[in-house]
């Protein structure tokens, strides 16, 4: 721990420093690893500001300035008013072979939530076609969906199937009826995924407004595709999920 | 795409605005979609700054915000003096239930290297010895290294294992053994990936330096853990991957 040393002759707004080092930048790390080996698992909360910048002998303003990075890093969120928070309560998104949304978010006593957005027809983009093994401009129905749980948005999904083979598709899901459902209709009985496919970028101004996220924190994108029981393409999909309220896990069991 | 109209009498450092909108934006939204559309994909790389400003009837200054936008977005990268190239070289790092780093990338036709820059026993962080199945505090031999591929630092790697259990392994790493023949050594014939779990984060300083990476660039963070054939966890990680170099690829087969 670093020892105590208030400096009364600096200016409120020039970075504090120690040792040649911004001290800013100091507690940043300290309260980072901190937080990494679990040391505030008890509350889930950091100790006031004050208590805080007295332990590292700081102005408040440089304390401010260190947990503004560890926001920034995506450890910490604080709430106006309340506190700041360590930022691990996390949903936890399985990608297995048998990855179903809603299940998986009851499972954790969450209730799913589905906004649809877009619902059209229009020529596959290349690398939809592609994955889809259709024919490079065949028609593919799109819906974009805002997917959330407990009404808080978590991710931004769009799918494509193959227009050839769904024909109606659209109309059935306007009429409410849910997918799997519908799929049924089309001789799907089953599906499963074949393959995930998992990069991170930084949100859209369009996508962050939409998540409810700020555009300074990253998305887990998953790009999917769901096979028949024949193994034919059905869905292609990809999902931006908010960094900060989901983590995707992957379990190797046999039957994952 | 947007009909050419060109403004002579706005600052040139003043935004440019169509219809209301800021033109930078309307620039990146459609370059993004082309981008996500495979458009650009012979060539893997955009027109030229002059070309595009010419496309969209806007200045120059205009143009770059929009590709800076879209490098935030992580869908573009900017060679100084070469280009703006459609960022999709991403490589491609399996999470099954037999990963191996240095098979994934040969595989791939990547050099793997590793450097060791920690190796040290510590007492166990809460949740490393939660997921070792072992006593809080009980010690642990942390090992990190940088992962590499063609030179090129693609994730920083933290690895703990139970002290206890492979007392010496330290000495051996520093002989120059690989781990899988030094877990050997220590009666671990073969062990397995049981779960990952992937986050995303913004990078502190210090980690983007060590990956050579902007800090503005998101982090997939994959946890894991690795269990023995009796199901005895060996090994804890945490790795942090740059996101502009790597996708995780998650597959579904029987012997995944």
């Amino acid at each position: 721990m670093m020892t105590a040393r208030r400096s009364n002759t600096a200016n409120s707004l020039t970075p504090e420093k120690r040792n040649g080092a911004l001290m800013w930048q100091q507690i940043a790390n300290t309260l980072g690893t901190e937080i990494r080996d679990r040391n505030f698992s008890a509350t889930g909360k950091l100790p006031g500001e004050s208590e805080l910048a007295e332990r590292f002998g700081v102005k408040r303003h440089t304390l401010r300035q260190a947990v503004a990075a560890l926001q920034v890093q995506g450890l910490v969120r604080v709430e106006p008013g309340r506190g700041t928070f360590v930022q691990n309560d996390l949903l936890n998104y399985p990608l297995s072979r048998r990855t179903r949304y809603g299940d998986n978010l009851r499972a954790q006593g969450l209730q799913p939530g589905k906004q649809l957005l877009t619902a059209m027809e229009i020529p596959a983009p290349e690398h939809v076609a592609e994955q889809l093994k259709i024919q490079s401009g065949a028609a593919v129905l799109m819906i974009q969906t805002l997917d959330e749980a407990d009404d808080q948005p978590i991710g931004l999904a769009t799918s494509y199937y193959p227009a050839a083979r769904f024909n109606g598709l659209l109309e059935r899901l306007g009429d409410g009826s849910q997918i799997s459902d519908i799929l049924r209709h089309f001789g799907v009985a089953d599906f499963v995924r074949a393959k995930s496919c998992i990069t991170t970028q930084m949100p859209s101004e369009e996508t962050a407004r939409l998540l409810k996220q700020s555009v300074l924190r990253p998305l887990l994108c998953v790009e999917n595709l769901d096979v028949d029981m024949n193994g034919v393409p059905v869905k292609y999909g990809e999902t931006l999920f908010c960094g900060d309220r989901v983590q995707l896990a992957v379990t190797s069991g046999e039957n994952s």
